[in-house]
């Protein structure tokens, strides 16, 4: 399916937004995103957000020490020193390893591509 | 923080919904959403969908055999036939054991009744 295999770990972000349009949060979570995708030991990531404003993003990574490394990681702590000023009125961050997975096609990937893999 | 705590399980359900307004889909999710809170072992659940249709639910569980019950409920068997025939393009399901969390408020609550308990 993909290399999230059992033994790695996710992490669970749980958050809900603050009600402030233009607050610079887009432009943060896209560079943290990209900031993550860049790190050793990152696997993947998956967001969601709905209209209410509250929103999961599930990160993969290989190793507790991978995760442990991108929480200190410099900018990562300025944003969420910010995530704490303001941009989220509330969070829980949940660290869990992966025991195992099962799939129909790839919800990451648009409609017309995923294909039934079970 | 809540009862989620480090070895508890969490289902993470990731998915793309197909586009089908009035499938049934919401009476369906709503109903679940109902009866995994009626279940043995059943810790609580967090879900967000965004615009593009891709979602995520998280629902935290006591044991794997809690998990392993709600799997085979009959309801939830049903229900999950339809997933496959229609309700989704692609899903993964993923069973993960919560090692650790760490919080600023409650997320699943209204931002009003937040409280910083960091």
């Amino acid at each position: 399916m993909d290399d999230r295999t059992p033994g790695c770990y996710a992490v669970i972000f749980t958050s809900r937004r603050t009600e402030a349009p233009d607050d610079g949060y887009e432009t943060m979570a896209d560079r943290m995103v990209a900031l993550a995708r860049a790190q050793p030991g990152f696997l993947g990531v998956e967001s969601a957000r709905g209209p209410d404003g509250f929103g999961i993003t599930v990160s993969y990574w290989e190793s507790e020490e991978a995760i442990r490394a991108w929480k200190h990681h410099a900018e990562h702590v300025v944003a969420r020193e910010g995530g704490r000023a303001g941009w989220y009125s509330a969070y829980i961050t949940r660290v869990a390893r992966l025991e195992r997975a099962y799939a129909m096609g790839d919800p990451a990937k648009a409609p017309e591509t995923a294909t039934e893999d079970t």
